[in-house]
């Protein structure tokens, strides 16, 4: 027999397309509805409310529907208490536990709504403590413990809707189509924007960057936003760095040799060089102590004190010293670095791109930029809806940047 | 029974590739081949020699062979006096009808080598006049006529080498392979020094584009590049000048407001409207002398009397009064206005790349800029040796070209 | 001082989006909207009705606006009657024209409504006749002539919603998202259901092709399909017949060796040839007709009496002679050949699937496929929002679609 | 002063373009070089064999050009003895280690020559033993220890040179041009004819997967290719399996409904609860034990008791129990299972694609298919040379491979 829960979502539903996702969701996972009440924004710029009666065939599809359409901000009209259950092993949720969304969140225990502190997708809440001092955690399937309390089910949960794209907004530029006919001059200037807004705001801007950052030849402008203030961490892998840290000890880049131009293709032994040199360092702080290693992105970000975390994969050569071989102690340790950042700017990488959208708050802005137009969508696909993308040559728009936010910048150059 | 034939080849064979070219056309062609005498070049930058008989099963299958191989600079070593045939049919050639390469190219006739006024590949060589008056001129197929004498076969004709990229030269720098991941600001300041110099050296500047030129927000640096001189004829199509006029009417183009990057997705009704108002002036021409159109791209090249051709499509809306209707007839409004031109880019444009590279003459240096790979490689593939691609986004590009060559351009704007 | 108009639209608004699309248009045109009334569909599968009443800043705005959101299938309340205005100039409308959708439209006159006899994008209406004879028809602006009537403003037009996308329909399966990540397939055999569907209740099917059909070695698999009477029609360009030809006749395409999978690159002069041995004989026809032209696509639509448009484009050599030069004419001999056609499908081809979207009513389905997404996308961009796309492999694309439209076929090759 | 060495190379080096690379590599690794000597291969078939006098600025650069064109097959004429050193620090070699290629390697030491175990690129060679005793081995970086003995300088190091593609070959079809432009049928039929012969020749075949197999519905296809026994061993990432495992727990993929083609886009939750569901087992082979997962590949994979690694990377969720999420203990564990493979075939990813050419001998055959093509392209550019690609779909293509080696499959389907 069907079993049925009335939900509520607040917001620009028609414009957003938000209500037209929640109601193909509903279909997708299997389910029915009935709209109880549409009070419809008159104007336009008046928010949305809309009440909605979901079905299901049994209790399971239900909540795991209602988990499904709370990534979109609706919230069940009368949610009741959320249950817990114990957890039995290591590393394993209970079946029926609450899968997360990166929106902020509350939870209702003991008859009051407890902010979750942590809002990250595909993960449990973890309930921990009693009384005032109760509080609730996100924590990941892999550092779940045995006795944990986590919540299961879908009652007792609102989540805040997905960040609003509003007109005039520093994002309003973007649609959510991703496309490489945009005018890309204002595109940058927009951006620029944003870090400016998020600095004066006490903020800090955190970048995630490929390699192509450094073949494309942007390594000098990215060392003067670095220089100016404008990155506070770096997330990347083992290939910038190294082939950063290769195009400062050899002049080249996988082969490139940048000031001229002419392709040293593959660059073979450089790199692994250049790997072996960090490494007898010991690290590349150490290295840029003894004055081994003397320019490049690293190396500014080791002489401004600031942030990266370098988390490996399976292609790496090496790998360098500083890079956590460790997938899952590097993806704590980007955790760990994220409380304080309030703009994010991905550059050149898919990966790098989806692990950070992944434990990245639904409410910081985030700008995607890569000449591969799939790169960009596939970020928006994995759930990071607040993703907006920007297909261009990273080259020439790290350089842009620089010159908008870097005084002087270039002006020489030109 | 095999026949067979003895060619040469001079240059760079071995580090450029074309020596390895020719061999795998000769396979490919069903042929083989005997190295009679191979001069290396003993030094790096000394140029080789070689002579290898070619054979193949008959004699049709080897004159189509060597002419293929005269593609890549093989020329025979006794190549005899050229055999002409008499056209029998208007537009239809005689069936063993020498077809042309994009090289400089000499015929032998009564004793004497003839230079070939206009190499342009895939068309016939005419032979007309007689004695100190004969000359040989490249005709398309389409505008052979009965009667013409027409050159047969292989024999009597010498090609030089493709253009050869020396180390150093304004094109070292790009190599054969096609990627986007290349110190673009370098490439950048390349084809303006090779813009400045076809400039001094008297020789006029071609541009193709395609209407990316207009989404990407470039229009602006391209008519600071018309103003400043370095742009003296446009190839293009009906899209590119009417999303720029729309543009200039409406401040829009396929529905993307350029100054605040809002997209008007689509556009509709804008284009077709923008088309309308210039049939109605009767030509883009008098639209700017009416002062209906009053700037972008089209109005600059008018104002400078600069040339442009339009050619159209079978996807045009309209089309703009000036665009041929007629592709042959725009195909010989665009060969009529190759005469002086020294330099070539091809911006954001599949279709009218290949199309002048089609009729442009291999010694005319030619770059192609794209965010799309696949674009550049077409053209290299069609037969335009020379060509050189950089894979990189065209409104930044175009933007950092006209910094580089506008003398204050962008000072204010940054 | 604002000026407003009350619109109504009945649909699967809020699911297929096309109410946010509608709000979304009138703030990109600067208008403004208050929503009257809004009967939302309450169960699933239930249309909802809205009524809005839209302002803009004066009545050009106005009139423009209302005409770019009737191509959402948003009509006047009170349309009245339309108005009309006389062509003054042969090619040039009047300016206040209305500019067409590709949806069904009625067109109010003397207090009755005509069907607009064939709906096509960006053209105008032109009213013919009088009392009972009058009708109305789409005249695109190249073929308007002076003293024609046209219909300006917005007033008196009503059009047919966009071609609704049901769940379970043929074309239910492919979202409005493009993607190579879906189950091939399954989408593979819905559209042969698309194609039997149509062949049964008398319809014909309408082919656009490139010559990437030929080259990824589908030739045999398409002349399969015509044989078997799945390709009624075929709109392509001079490349797609010439590769055909050109493999029948020397067995290469572009250089590449069909059978062995050899590449013979470029192929330089056998393209040329072949044109040249067709035009020879005078046509496509002649030539299978005199034994010249014995296998491939082009001998099968001959054989078996099926039309095919080629259309050429400034790239072309040759070209062949049975290509319209002149892209207008082309056009015209496109809409000729309309009457009938109940299912499309595109391959291979951005050029001239944009150019048959263009002029091919919404109500028609359309699949699009293509191995490069951006092919795709532009598509549905420019207008064509009943297309739906399949990112894949051509080649096994068009020989599976053979396997399950042709007893037998493959059953021995595989 | 300039110091120089004389090395020599021998194959088909001019149509291969092996020579070219050498050339190019010398001048771009600032060297100079003349030619000694060129005996030419006379007719084609023949090999060349070239001897090259190779000079640098001093003797660092010398050694280091030197070991960039051994990738190339460039042997030293009298290489004389190697040269070793002590390493003194865990995890790092001496500065002037030789690092190695992926070609078949010997080591001259005490006046013999000693074939080194397992070639694999960016590595240094460890000498182990005395007198008979004596071996090379391969050691990555990361594995080396204090103490051991590794060859320094270029000296007393012979290649093979790389697999040579002969005309008629298994790979003699796929040029290192990569194109989506070929006949995609026949490409199909000659992998399949790999594959074949290197099971009958006892070898075994080993996978390389991305999740793009379960996207594109080729699963089925893949099962039954690994119940006929063409999938020995498979190395894939978290993401493959988990789709993998989600489809047969719950009929979807990242919200693919495989069976009807509809989309439940992200899917968001499924595939984590799929995660939990196998943690809670265990490992996949007990969940396929407990009967929890009775479908898919991974199920065929152990119900066959064929192997597979997986691997993790920074993006990963969860990760599934069976991966590896330390990335250098992953790679040990792809490098243990490589004895015996003699066919490798990637399909639909890059960082495993590039991470396995890593440690892939030259030797064995390669192909990698991804309808992307930079996918192709980076596989070749990192040092793959053996590496052929094929541009296209991949559940069609996977599809097709399935109905080429397994009798009856897809007959019924059809």
């Amino acid at each position: 027999m069907a079993v049925n829960e009335t939900v509520e979502i607040t917001g620009h539903l028609i414009d957003s397309g938000a209500l037209s996702m929640v109601l193909s969701d509903i279909r997708e996972y299997g389910g029915d509805f009935v709209v109880d009440r549409f009070d419809v924004g008159y104007e336009s710029g008046d928010p949305s409310h809309v009440v909605i009666t979901v079905s299901a065939d049994d209790d399971e599809a239900l909540q795991r529907l209602l988990m499904r359409i709370q990534t979109r901000g609706a919230n069940q009209l009368d949610p009741g208490e959320a249950e817990t259950a114990v957890v039995e092993q290591d590393g394993v949720f209970p079946d029926r536990f609450y899968s997360t969304t990166n929106l902020a969140t509350r939870v209702r225990l003991g008859g009051r709504w407890v902010e979750v502190a942590n809002p990250e997708m595909d993960c449990g809440l973890v309930v921990e403590g009693e009384g005032a001092a109760l509080r609730v955690v996100t924590v990941p399937m892999v550092d779940v413990r045995a006795d944990m309390r986590v919540v299961v089910g879908s009652s007792g949960i609102k989540v805040a809707p997905p960040l609003e794209v509003k007109s005039g907004d520093v994002f309003g530029f973007m649609e959510s189509d991703v496309s490489s006919e945009k005018p890309q001059a204002v595109l940058v200037r927009q951006v620029a924007d944003g870090m400016r807004r998020a600095k004066e705001e006490g903020g800090k801007v955190l970048w995630v960057g490929g390699p192509g950052v450094v073949h494309t030849g942007a390594a000098p402008a990215m060392v003067a936003l670095v220089d100016a203030g404008f990155v506070d961490i770096l997330f990347a892998g083992n290939a910038l760095a190294t082939h950063d840290i290769e195009a400062s000890l050899y002049g080249t880049s996988l082969g490139i040799d940048l000031d001229q131009g002419h392709g040293v293709q593959h660059g073979h032994e450089h790199h692994i060089r250049a790997i072996n040199t960090i490494r007898k360092a010991g690290s590349i702080t150490a290295a840029v102590e003894q004055g081994v290693l003397t320019g490049g992105i690293m190396h500014a970000l080791v002489k401004h004190g600031k942030q990266f975390v370098l988390v490996g994969s399976v292609r790496d050569d090496g790998p360098l010293p500083d890079v956590y071989t460790d997938v899952i102690d590097g993806q704590r340790a980007m955790r760990a670095a994220l409380p304080g950042v309030s703009f994010c700017v991905m550059v050149a990488t898919t990966l790098h791109s989806v692990a950070t959208g992944n434990i990245l708050p639904a409410s910081i802005p985030l700008v995607c930029v890569d000449i591969n137009p799939a790169s960009v969508t596939k970020l928006a696909d994995r759930g990071s809806s607040q993703a907006r993308g920007i297909v261009t040559d990273v080259g020439l728009f790290i350089e842009q940047l620089a010159m908008e936010l870097v005084p002087h910048y270039g002006r020489q150059a030109g």
